[in-house]
């Protein structure tokens, strides 16, 4: 029985997550029973939500177990098949062990073709990133020709493609980010109108009436916190708020307190609506099928930050809270 | 030119609202212009909302101006008309300002019968207050058969007909309120299956969920702050909270900091919508036939609490802030 290294979760991290929170093992790998799979890992999506899960049962995510392997949509290699739906040399994605090879039930994995579009980009642009920009933007911001969308982590994996959605789609696009590096590349390579470095503001409220001049109708917000407080002071009569991520407070050792939200929903008649993208599994297809034609039509840019080798997959998924990443974060085994 | 008693808006309220921010003095009565007409007014409606409404315009809610009248929803009787559409006699419900007697250019009253049902129902369950109750709950909460209704302030004006409306859809009611009396009064009188009195609850996030024992799909919120952010644990996977009111931070002087709601909602797919009853406007009808129907079946038991006296209107609305109420507050004239 040959075996494989692990990660699993050691601590569940206080604050920022250190590389000591996590602990490289070698487990065994089981044998192959019938229906089943043996990946070899190909690609690892590190992701801010995978915050939420270190925390304990009391959070307010559905926790990791400690000294069980971390979980995260992975693209792999499958090198051995006793599945009828997956033969050797198919590649697959789905949520994966931090392992180097697992064996799987292949009861969630999808084929992706290799040859159709680069393996990364079904952890990216066509898979859970690309999905939960679509979706959360058309399904919950409801978005309206000529209407002004705010786009908190605008240079990240979701934001990036939420801000050229919403040009596709006809909007006033205003992205809020941490540098002016990155404020440059949503305006001149993702065709964001305006850029707030939030950084170097003073004033962030202030600063959203000057870019969002007819205020905001949606705001996708992956951020939460102060810069979300600000918007509050923003949003129009009837406005949107798709809440996709909340990064700024997944670090927080307790719940952060901020302005209570409910006198400006009543004020401006507004909606929030948290979303994760499993909700819309059913359409996934329908998703792909969009992106995967604004893609070959050149309409969608994407960014990856791709680091290589397994080892590295702790420290690729702490630099996501230094804002290291632009776009999509990944390891490449 | 005769004369009136006009009650004005003597300063903005620092923190609860006391007699000396009002001031009575004596205005003078235009004569009536083509369509207008003359309005004696006979129930005035004295609302928490309104609070609201005499803070600065830096505040959430459109303010009313230092020294002029305040308005709210009263019934009145047309005791002169230069109006094709009323007729001196006439009862008419619409916004109109703190007057004994007031000129109106007709525009937005709408004619009630004082024989189809007690005047003072047209500014209760026939007015604003069980048509906040019926699209708030309906239009926004969503409600199917057999899930649980959370209802806060759930012995006021609103909430006492959110839950007999709850029930009468087949849900499950709990009802949060501050007094064992009102916690009687809407299990035997409002069929709420179980009450909540917070002021005698330690720990508001366990007694909600013992009480809501399957979760809270639908929360119809009408206090915000801590009772609120307490329901924020109970709150089911695609939950939705309709945000009505908030009078707990009315008398804030300066909008409290509550837990984030965000991670909240991301976690649970939850959706949190604000509004105001005049969003519905052209559905008024609709929501008025059901109601009325409802009424005369029987099936909607409400309460009201009628204090006599033009100069007692400023001292009933500080009442609402003591929950001196039940049900409605009104002021005869």
């Amino acid at each position: 029985m040959s075996t494989t290294t692990t990660i699993n979760l050691k601590n569940r991290p206080v604050g920022t997550p250190k590389l000591s929170d996590f602990e490289f093992i070698t487990t065994e790998l089981q044998d192959l029973k019938e229906g089943e799979v043996l990946l070899k890992t190909t690609y690892v999506s590190v992701d801010p939500y995978l915050r939420g899960r270190m925390m304990d049962a009391e959070s307010y995510i559905e926790p990791f177990e400690l000294n069980k392997p971390i979980v995260s949509g992975c693209v792999a290699e499958v090198i051995e098949s006793k599945s009828s739906d997956f033969s050797a040399g198919d590649f697959v994605t789905g949520m994966m062990e931090w392992k180097e090879k697992q064996v799987s039930n292949a009861e969630n994995l999808k084929k992706v073709n290799p040859n159709q579009a680069p393996l990364s980009t079904y952890l990216g642009i066509l898979g859970m990133t690309g999905l939960t920009a679509y979706f959360g933007l058309t399904d919950i911001g409801k978005p309206k020709k000529g209407e002004t969308l705010l786009v908190s982590g605008a240079a990240g994996a979701v934001g990036s493609v939420v801000g050229q959605i919403g040009k596709l789609l006809g909007m006033r696009v205003v992205g809020i980010a941490g540098s002016d590096e990155k404020i440059e590349m949503i305006t001149s390579d993702y065709g964001y109108d305006e850029g707030i470095n939030y950084k170097t503001t003073e004033n962030m409220t202030q600063a959203i009436a000057e870019a969002c001049h007819n205020g905001v109708d949606v705001y996708y917000d992956n951020v939460g916190g102060e810069i979300s407080e600000a918007v509050l002071y923003n949003i129009n009569k009837f406005s949107r708020t798709v809440v996709c991520g909340a990064i700024s407070v997944y670090n927080k050792t307790e719940l952060p307190k901020s302005t209570s939200v409910q006198p400006f929903l009543i004020k401006k008649s507004s909606m929030m609506q948290g979303f994760v993208i499993f909700d819309y599994k059913d359409r996934h297809p329908e998703g792909i099928k969009q992106l995967a034609e604004w893609l070959q039509q050149g309409k969608l840019q994407y960014e990856e930050t791709i680091v290589e080798g397994f080892d590295n997959i702790p420290q690729a998924f702490l630099d996501l809270f230094e804002g290291k990443n632009k776009g999509k974060m990944l390891v490449k085994i």
